[in-house]
């Protein structure tokens, strides 16, 4: 077996029995009932993925897969190709948005070459910064297939890799990119997989002007008519309209789901990884969690086809991982809930009446 | 001049000029355009509380102020007044879901007995409470004013006065309350203030059902009516239909502003206790931040009110403390974005095309 059927056939649903024992328990903390709302329902998640009420989110890993996109050509970003590279180098110097995110988490960032248009070899010498290139970005998908479906599931199973590498260090991932242009390949996988129309999933991404979001529109409508994906293949859809950090984010989280570990998604390019991943294996959505909503159109739409609810709504827009990173410490206040409240007997409080 | 009147002297309108500095240092940070959204709002707003681009927030302190209320006796409550006293225990003995979040958070939770019903005085003199009592609670606003001007005065000075003895070692303030049946003056002191409807202001509080909130909603009327307050005098408000820790919160924002100092204000109760610190002194909004939306009903009314948006929306309705707990992360991460994210120029990376 490949190592993507493995990985797949290594994930099993959360556990039911440890998401009942934390309802009970949650039920009875000195405080009315549910009464911290969403952290409770986040503890309880947390205790069905790792199969413990006292989940372990210590060791927080935030991965940002970075790749280049031959879509670029049809004038998507407002910013040039060469910002993924630039932006890859500032992030593994520390000075990105999200290592501010992360160093305020407690959390590490790891950042991918999953396939930058560039010479990055400095970097992955230094040891600063993982290599699983699958090649210098794809090619154009406004002329063909964005990838061949060989290239697809090695972005996949690159991102297998990563979790597998980085999981007995991890207690809690976090999903993130950086690729000029990945709004537009996020877009069309979120239009092929929901049915919605590119107008409304697609965004400003790094901040399009009006004419220019209306080209982007024209641009994917032409993708998706020439592509011809089909919407119950991932790795068609993947190979025809994805990128090589989306395939990777999608492998991370199966890598994370075989291993029982919680993944934070991150924004609109994270989750159209997820959504790859989830169509992969629905057993893998069990371990998400969506972390905030992102100002990009198309989110809304792609988390709804998820079926998860976000925890933050903070009008953010960046990516890198940024909006994973502020939710782990949601993460770590609802476990800290689940463990650390007294209970009403254990604090001799009296309860409410029937 | 008394206390109140020196402290309202002393809040001073927050910063224009760090505002606009701060928000010039945003705008050239490696990023799209104001990518990190509200958190760029929230460091402009920090920026120009503090007169400062690197705004201090490290030093947290949670307080919660605790009181009792003699309109328990119409049965708005669901729980028995006694809890009141042993939540103070129990949060003193770091049992309550605010000690959990603070610790989270890494911030103090200070306990502040402002007259609750009940002997507290071993607490006390084990100097695990801070004591500003006006009062074995307040009389029941169902048969008259909750308690007299004198005391409104008093109340307000001591969250003043704790906000100055705490101010030398806090740098960013939240907070928080406890009180079995204190949504019901803060409904009667939004009711007041807004001139909404008592059904609209009112929520389930602890949890309340559908009987009994109608019961809640018809005291309210009853309440509004009998005490007839003057919306244009706080003092009166919070006399008539409030609580000694909704003054306690209110002079706590006071004294925290006139140290120029951020607080973060909790969920319903705090917001009330917000609302009358904002029509003592006008300028003490400057200071405010609205930690959480909170489940309550009247609670989005409250901050339309104040004029300020939740951070967070996770359908909480604890208090204590809890949602400004949580929001402290918030805070912090958005003072690390503006001190360590590097600009276009310092990073060498490459900008959007005009």
């Amino acid at each position: 077996m490949t190592l993507l059927e493995t990985t797949i056939q290594a994930i099993v649903p959360s556990d039911q029995s440890a998401r009942a024992q934390a309802t009970a328990r949650l039920e009875r903390l000195t405080m009315p009932h549910w009464a911290l709302g969403r952290l409770l329902d986040l503890a309880v998640d947390l205790a069905s993925m790792t199969s413990s009420l006292r989940p372990a989110v210590e060791r927080k890993t935030v991965v940002t897969m970075a790749a280049d996109h031959g879509v670029v050509a049809q004038g998507v970003s407002a910013y040039p190709q060469e910002v993924t590279m630039q932006m890859v180098a500032n992030i593994v110097n520390g000075g990105a948005g999200i290592n501010a995110l992360a160093r305020q988490a407690g959390a590490r960032v790891v950042v991918v070459d999953m396939g930058v248009a560039g010479d990055l070899r400095p970097l992955i010498e230094s040891g600063r910064l993982f290599s699983k290139r699958i090649g210098p970005g794809t090619r154009n998908m406004a002329a063909g297939p964005a990838m061949t479906r060989e290239e697809a599931v090695r972005a996949v199973e690159a991102g297998i890799e990563v979790a597998l590498e980085l999981g007995p260090s991890t207690d809690i991932f976090g999903t993130g990119e950086m690729g000029i242009g990945n709004t537009t390949p996020s877009s069309a996988i979120v239009a092929a997989l929901s049915g919605a129309r590119p107008v409304e999933v697609a965004g400003r991404g790094t901040g399009l002007d009006d004419a220019a979001l209306e080209r982007k529109v024209e641009q994917l409508t032409a993708i998706l008519e020439l592509n011809r994906v089909d919407p119950d293949d991932p790795i068609d859809v993947l190979s025809k309209v994805g990128g090589f950090e989306i395939g990777g984010i999608a492998g991370l989280i199966l890598g994370a789901a075989s291993l029982r570990k919680p993944v934070l998604v991150d924004g609109f390019v994270s989750t159209a990884g997820a959504l790859i991943a989830q169509r992969l294996c629905r057993r893998s959505a069990d371990y998400m969690i969506a972390a905030h909503l992102s100002l990009e159109r198309g989110h809304r739409i792609a988390l709804g086809l998820l079926g998860k609810r976000p925890l933050l709504d903070l009008e953010m827009r960046l990516g890198e991982g940024t909006g994973a990173a502020l939710a782990m410490n949601l993460v770590e206040a609802a476990v800290n809930v689940m463990t650390q409240v007294a209970t009403f007997e254990e604090a001799a409080v009296s309860e409410a009446s029937a």
